[in-house]
């Protein structure tokens, strides 16, 4: 704890967020941390209601060209090919195995859930924590070389850690697979796995030889996206948050949800804006689009995110 | 948080369970704490993975004559009833605005689920929370006299206290509602809404009249008891706990997914052994059936608290 409380409190003292550029942006962050945590102030607000969640896919990690847990699961099948002689003729598997993507995509959210069921289902929690482990500390993404897990927003690292000094609690509220993100959010995020709220898919509990595990069932249980999300914060943390983060429409209902009404309160949405240093995408985009979170964000005082301008990096150094 | 070390340092210098007598219970749960929290240990525990779980109703506070939740959805019958004059001719509604118990259980699970869809959903999330702070700070117990949640064990608050002091995050992990919990746990038993664990009903996200609220629905989404209470803690945890209590058969799952296979790792039982000063019931109860899992307990080495011996008070001095 103590070492904890002196880390936090040279951050705040010298510049909690490094990595951003010195603009309204940063500003508003500030100002709005500053408002809700100095006693006395109007908008204070006590410690543990400063709850603050934050999507994961596009908003603290990257997503292109497609989500990085689409890369897990294509390269699950390749990996469980051997012991599946059927998939070599057999769609989506095919296509995930001869690399031909638009075979894959042919068949919509339907082969998307078939590869999710064959390789996120039938193994029990534990077996599939080791197995996303190895992947997380291992596979590279293919254009930047950089482990997926280095993939990081480095100013969004700060701002978790700034919010944290400031007694919030940081949540995950994402559309990928709670199961995917728990084995390493804490290590990366500082996100212990009790704070991570995601999709699921269907489980039961059994004892199997003498031993208890939970295994993992082939069934989706809930969808933690669009509208789900305040739905899946209100089961899994109780309370609305003051403070949310995201990148899209998919967190265009969690963003009011933590705004509309509600004084103080602070929303904040990630616009990817630099094709050198990430990817330049947003209204048109199949991956991440935000278009009305995006029309929505003015008259809603959300503060967005200007990569480009923001930013003054965006991957952690190597 | 200086406040919060300096009270937990004087508890567990002076003692941090005052409640509990001087026998093998008190010295069995002493002694495992000592032995996670002592760095150089062969058996410390990371603060981070210490995880203790407790089932709530006949393990934190009273349950008899019946679920302390059934009596909110009586009184809640009996308030909402002017509102429905077809209650008076139409079991299981009738039997409860006559006081005829018998009748309403007479329906057997099928009325109970009548009654808790018609009191527990069709409101918003926020109009439920005030329902039940406005029920849980008024509504007295028939027998005792006292308010239901002065019917918590001082005892159970004691260990609960203890284990945070040494840096154990507690949950609870009930059968009960989760949104009947979380309005007053914080208060009475310093576990905040994130923490709770429990059954539920399906909720929706909308928003209405500009505002954006959660819509309680009169569907089942998730049981939180026997084999379900490890996929709950799977589900909301993400860790297996290695503290875990609870009174009857119900966390008999629990009590296995936290001790099996694993050290170091603990279990409680509260057995209810004191007729004079609370109820004592156990195999053959039709509430808190206690049989399996105290059939179970000395293989497993769990710990039985054998509430007339071990607990000097029951609850809190008024
Ligand atoms: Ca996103
Ligand atoms: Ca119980």
């Amino acid at each position: 704890v103590a070492a904890m409380l002196t880390s936090s409190s040279i951050a705040v003292a010298d510049d909690p967020l490094p990595s951003w550029n010195e603009t309204a942006t940063k500003q508003s962050i500030v100002a709005f941390v500053e408002r809700v945590t100095r006693p006395g102030s109007p908008d204070f607000v006590p410690a543990d209601e400063r709850v603050a969640t934050f999507d994961n896919d596009g908003t603290l990690w990257s997503e292109q060209p497609y989500y990085f847990q689409l890369a897990f699961a294509l390269d699950r099948v390749k990996a469980m090919a051997p012991d599946h002689p059927e998939w070599k003729t057999k769609q989506p598997f095919q296509g995930v195995l001869e690399g031909d993507m638009k075979a894959v995509m042919a068949g919509g959210k339907k082969s998307l859930i078939e590869i999710v069921a064959a390789t996120h289902a039938g193994m029990t929690a534990d077996e599939f924590e080791q197995i996303v482990t190895e992947w997380i500390s291992t596979a590279e993404h293919p254009q930047t070389g950089r482990l997926y897990q280095e993939m990081v927003y480095q100013p969004m690292l700060e701002l978790l850690a700034y919010l944290r000094a400031n007694d919030f609690k940081t949540f995950i509220v994402s559309g990928g697979g709670i199961e995917f993100m728990r084995p390493w959010t804490e290590a990366t995020y500082g996100i212990p796995p009790e704070q991570v709220v995601g999709s699921s898919i269907q489980s039961r509990y059994e004892v199997r030889d003498g031993k208890p595990v939970i295994v993992r069932l082939p069934e989706i249980d809930f969808i933690d996206d669009k509208e789900g999300k305040p739905v899946g914060i209100h089961s899994h943390i109780g309370r609305r948050p003051i403070f949310a983060a995201g990148n899209s429409d998919g967190d265009w209902a969690m963003l009011q949800y933590t705004t509309i009404g509600r004084s103080p309160s602070f929303g904040l949405i990630v616009h990817h804006t630099d094709a050198d240093r990430e990817w330049a995408y947003g209204r048109e985009s199949h991956i991440g689009q935000l278009d009305k979170a995006l029309d929505d964000a003015e008259q809603k005082g959300w503060t967005v995110v200007d990569m480009k301008q923001d930013w003054k990096v965006i991957y952690p150094a190597k």
